[in-house]
């Protein structure tokens, strides 16, 4: 649109609207790749995830109308691309047969064509990314360093496989990396869009952070409350594939006899869920996951945001800690 | 440095000391790697390569007096870690033991640490492109594009693995994407900081692809003129890869006995070799490949260039056709 001096006006869209706007792109993203790609992609667009990522950024890109940037659209639906891009490589990884209910890639078409997949996901994300506008306006965004983040996260997550001796410390840096790097990504990104004050948008990138450790501590809580004889066929429990989480971390130092049998033999899941419930080690984790809820909301607080989008940021923080389907 | 108007002037750099810059700063991008990566990374410095891309890319950039900008630099260093990290992640793909006479990370590390170092390595090349100073002059040169690209050719290697009914024009079309993609990257981003006609840059970019399709060709040749008891120890032929090339392509063509017999059970390295040197399978790539050589220096003639660049860039198009070794 073009103003009465001649110059283009933003138009900026409403919060709805955006969210199903990056909806479509993602699915243009996954169904305009070329016919070989295309295959395995329309196999991931079955897999649609809750687009937590996406929403954050959108509701982070809301100015005082609550309405977003249009590029908030690109920026978000590149998160969940990108998003997509490291649960293909994860699945490698885990040698994980299902996620969110239907057959990895690796599972269905095979290692080999996963590695690739991801590797093009990835490039679709950064590239889509350059179609923003007003590129020049968000040269401190850099994606491939938070993509540098989550790769270090994996990698020593991997390292740490089967680790029973892994700290605390190093465990919460480790999903710093593996989970929190994506979702301060989301945060920043939204907050670029409507804020210029470098101040503040550290606060987001702090929030985004946050949010992130949240969401990482209490799927592992969620891990061990599943039962073995309720997960799906085919799905591991974080000990059966070797990741040693905080609930456990914290079960081990409790129960050092539980720990040296862990050495010797693999226990069983129902075993290291009672032992765990025993020790209190989801207690442990969720203080320790209220004391991250606690910081962002006084984030929040510092913000001073308008009612519908502090409103949003506590409904996501909420989401993250009370986990997706109880909230 | 600052001139006379107050303006910050560009100090460009002469060719010798560009190409020294570009090995420094690929090992400082490999080294300075945070210490959980560096371990992986170290490993690969060994395995440096020759350089041809960022070589390449340098001699795109000259200008009359034979200098280049200082962000060739960058540039050329972001195509290598590219090249590299497509490496790593290939070797995954051919389960490939040695790569440049040393273990490869997959073989060494393992494949799940090979997945996310090659990750790393790609956003390590697109995070260094964006150090650029002059950002705003390249939206066009779109790393992410040419990944994607580069993807789809790897794909489409990877589903015509074992297929001996692979036609000529499928395989040239899977080398365009597989190889030649990133010479274009290099061509054109070397182009984009000597040259501002969209008419020119265009011939740039054809004369990487072509280059890229000779070199492929080249390779192609020398799987099949190497002897069996003098190749390396743990290195398969691209035959015995499943991978079909075009020797093989025009062999299968003119033999149809042996096409027949390899489709009912594997043939040993000496009987294809034979049987490719039987048919004049080499000569006849190396006439497809000489076409791209006629067209390439066509293109360097319209080009017009300085005498220095011209050497440089036909020095270039011989080592791609007879070889690295040869020239």
């Amino acid at each position: 649109m073009i103003n009465t001096n001649g110059e283009e006006t933003i138009e900026y869209i409403d919060f709805d609207t955006a969210y199903d706007k990056v909806l479509e792109e993602v699915d243009r993203i996954l169904s305009t790749a070329p016919s070989i790609i295309r295959i395995y992609t329309s196999h991931l667009a079955k897999a649609r995830g809750k687009f937590l990522r996406a929403y954050a950024l959108l509701v982070c890109a809301m100015d005082e109308q609550g309405k977003v940037h249009p590029d908030a659209v690109i920026f978000a639906s590149s998160i969940e691309i990108l998003h997509l891009a490291t649960l293909v490589h994860d699945d490698i990884m885990d040698n994980a047969d299902v996620r969110r209910g239907i057959p990895t890639l690796q599972k269905k078409f095979g290692k080999r064509t996963a590695v690739i997949c991801g590797d093009y996901l990835l490039a679709a994300a950064l590239q889509s990314m350059l179609s923003v506008r007003d590129k020049n306006d968000y040269t401190n965004y850099q994606l491939p360093g938070y993509v540098e983040r989550i790769c270090m996260g994996e990698l020593r997550q991997h390292i740490n496989n089967g680790n029973i001796d892994l700290s605390l410390y190093r465990y919460l840096s480790i999903i710093n990396g593996k989970t929190a790097a994506l979702f301060e990504a989301s945060f920043y990104g939204g907050g670029i869009l409507s804020e210029t004050d470098d101040d503040r948008l550290r606060l987001y990138r702090r929030l985004g952070r946050h949010t992130g450790m949240i969401f990482q501590l209490t799927d592992d809580c969620i891990d061990f409350e599943t039962e073995e004889h309720i997960a799906k066929k085919n799905v591991q429990s974080d000990y059966e594939q070797g990741v040693v989480t905080l609930p456990l971390i914290y079960t081990f130092e409790k129960d050092p006899e539980l720990k040296q049998k862990a050495r010797t033999e693999a226990l069983t899941r129902s075993e290291i869920n009672a032992a765990v419930a025993r020790a209190g080690g989801l207690d442990f984790t969720r203080i320790i996951s209220r004391r991250y809820f606690d910081k962002a909301c006084s984030i929040i607080d510092k913000l001073n945001l308008s009612a519908p989008k502090r409103e949003k940021l506590m409904m996501i923080l909420e989401k993250a800690y009370f986990g997706l389907k109880k909230s």
